[in-house]
């Protein structure tokens, strides 16, 4: 089988798809958990599936750095080394590089660094990049890009987006080489790997619009819009994702990285976004952060000593069926793991069914009216403080 | 419902039985996984349940110092507060006051100890023990008897052994007055709730024959033979047991407490022993140690980063179904959640598995042979040192 993507039904610039990969289809709008090192933090496999996963987001510079994308070749690739037989998106390692190696200095020739466990230094490059993916045989690749701090003046952001560019084109040379088996040394797990550019150009419209062209113009299986999420005002997010998505062709999947807050989601979904993944559900859950339909909930808080009810009396999952939020709360106070795993699961079922209810109201061509009940319902805000 | 026990087998002195509890059936030999907080460190409720435990033991000392058993008893109980709707046997809070709070000392009143998370100042007595479980509403409570240290010289250990008795006798006391709603300010929560006795007397078999008859002579509703599984040789462990369950009625539970490794229980099985609990298969499987029908596992060694196996070709449990070694190892070298939880849902179903097999074989009558074949099974060899 190998990657596919159409829409299936229109709603304003809202869209609901089908995207088919090598490990099976996945409805979009989606929002994919991050499974940093080859798992969700404190949830099974069998737990993901159970709340409505379809794709599993993994990253390349940890597995890249332990076990090594060597070592998961040799098992056969990401899949069957983590035994996840849905799709798994990884992404270029670039992000992690920036964000938490190390010494990193940036130069054409791609990033240099010292790993963040043992101090040993290393070299990320838009080759290396396609060719560690391969070796992990994600479903979808991206391509190595350069990431900006937010805020960044014009001339950087334009010289940055440029060198993406330059990087892209590298990128997708190795990547159709690697198709091709033209690269000796790097075992490709899956041969129908799709891979991703990504469009950058910081907070600058005009930049947006014309890296999006560009990246385009050297053709991918889908297209991402990074470099957002790091720390601008909503709005500028929603008006970078509004400039963008019209830039990209219709047919092919867009994946808006690194966001975000359900309200987030939503927003982008009505520009045009089909992809989504975020820590945001998962690292919350594990702080004591939640998700619920009647407003934000801080387990930790002594008002849930000894309140009976569950989490969010409008969620179905494990968690909410049979926890009470006292429950909750003593777990989470005595530090056993089992509140990662209870948490996790429901923050998780909270922005899975978020995207369900997105794709319900999109193919019922009611889209806008469930943005605007989103908009106004209690779930943004905090319900304990 | 009320507590009930009845023999259903027999097979030398082995028996197969079933033990009844307001909270439902429990087929013996039993092991009873620890729940040490209201839960079992890494699992869930439901794959505790998915792994064949039909009971979980509790720890009144942790519950009474977090969250306290009056807010549990105003949540309705134990089993309400955590969503466990199987029966629950809980210690008696002294194994913990003697091994991990500070400045602890014992007269004949109870044990005075200082919180080990706060420092706070505490009064634990025989009366104080059974009214905290009572309000817990465990379907079995523990007396609280007097651990002593080995090795114990015997006048030491008779002076212990005697002391506990009469701690037995006011324990027994207030269970009964509890029962007769004759305590005011205690909500027992449970109005089927066993009370077990505990055998003492070291590693002097005419003490703990003493103290066997004379705790029998209070009048339980089962028997716990404690103070042992404390660093003491395997072999007098056993020898102890077998002195004490001749001296215990035929148609009263037995659990032998803390104990201990699998050939442990079968030893202790071979001697007449019904009940289990120990840490052993979930702190060690949080520590990588993993037990398996071809020896036990250290999963953080280099030999399995790229074994593709399961841990136990023999195991159905979901981790050996889906996990590769190799896997497994790299989530707990990278420091995963996850590599708790697997590793406990397969430890844990290797030590239930066993149980089941010791029933099966009891009642199949070839108890002996399964022992044997046990005894010269490879599963308590290191595989790999």
């Amino acid at each position: 089988m190998s990657f596919a993507f159409r829409v299936t039904h229109a709603n304003g610039r809202a869209r609901r798809g089908q995207l088919s990969t090598p490990h099976g289809d996945i409805e979009t709008p989606a929002f994919m958990p991050v499974g940093t090192q080859g798992a969700v933090k404190g949830i099974t496999h069998r737990d993901l599936e159970a709340v409505g996963a379809q794709v599993l987001l993994s990253n390349t510079y940890h597995l890249y750095l332990r076990p090594g994308d060597d070592l998961i070749a040799r098992r056969g690739g990401l899949h069957r080394f983590i035994g996840w037989t849905k799709p798994i998106l990884t992404d270029s390692g670039g992000y992690q590089v920036f964000s938490l190696a190390a010494r990193r200095t940036i130069d054409e020739e791609g990033a240099h660094f010292r790993s963040h466990l043992d101090g040993s230094a290393h070299t990320l490059t838009p080759e290396k990049a396609t060719d560690i993916q391969a070796q992990l045989g994600s479903d979808m690749a991206m391509v190595l890009d350069e990431c900006l701090a937010h805020p960044a003046e014009p001339a950087a952001a334009r010289a940055s987006m440029a060198r993406t560019l330059r990087w892209a084109c590298r990128a997708r040379d190795r990547f159709l080489a690697l198709r091709d088996g033209l690269v000796p040394g790097v075992a490709s797990t899956n041969p129908g790997q799709a891979q991703f550019g990504i469009v950058q150009g910081g907070v600058f419209p005009e930049l947006r619009e014309e890296s999006a062209r560009q990246t385009v113009d050297i053709g991918f299986e889908g297209y991402a819009i990074g470099g957002l999420s790091v720390g601008e005002p909503n709005e500028v997010m929603y008006d970078m994702v509004a400039r963008t998505t019209p830039c990209l062709p219709e047919d092919r999947p867009r994946y808006l990285m690194g966001a975000g807050t359900p309200e987030d989601l939503v927003e982008a979904v009505a520009r045009g976004v089909d992809m989504f993944d975020c820590v945001l559900p998962t690292r919350n859950a594990r702080n004591g952060q939640l998700f619920t339909s009647e407003g934000r909930i801080n387990i930790k808080n002594v008002r849930y000593a000894e309140d009976d009810r569950p989490l969010d009396p409008a969620c179905q999952c494990y968690t909410c069926r049979t926890c009470s939020r006292a429950y909750l709360r003593h777990l989470f106070a005595v530090g056993e793991i089992n509140a990662s795993t209870l948490n996790t699961l429901h923050n998780l079922t909270f922005y899975l069914d978020t995207l369900r209810r997105i794709r319900d109201a999109i193919a019922f061509g009611r889209f806008e009216s469930f943005r605007l009940a989103f908009r106004q319902s209690l779930s943004r805000q905090p319900l304990d403080s």
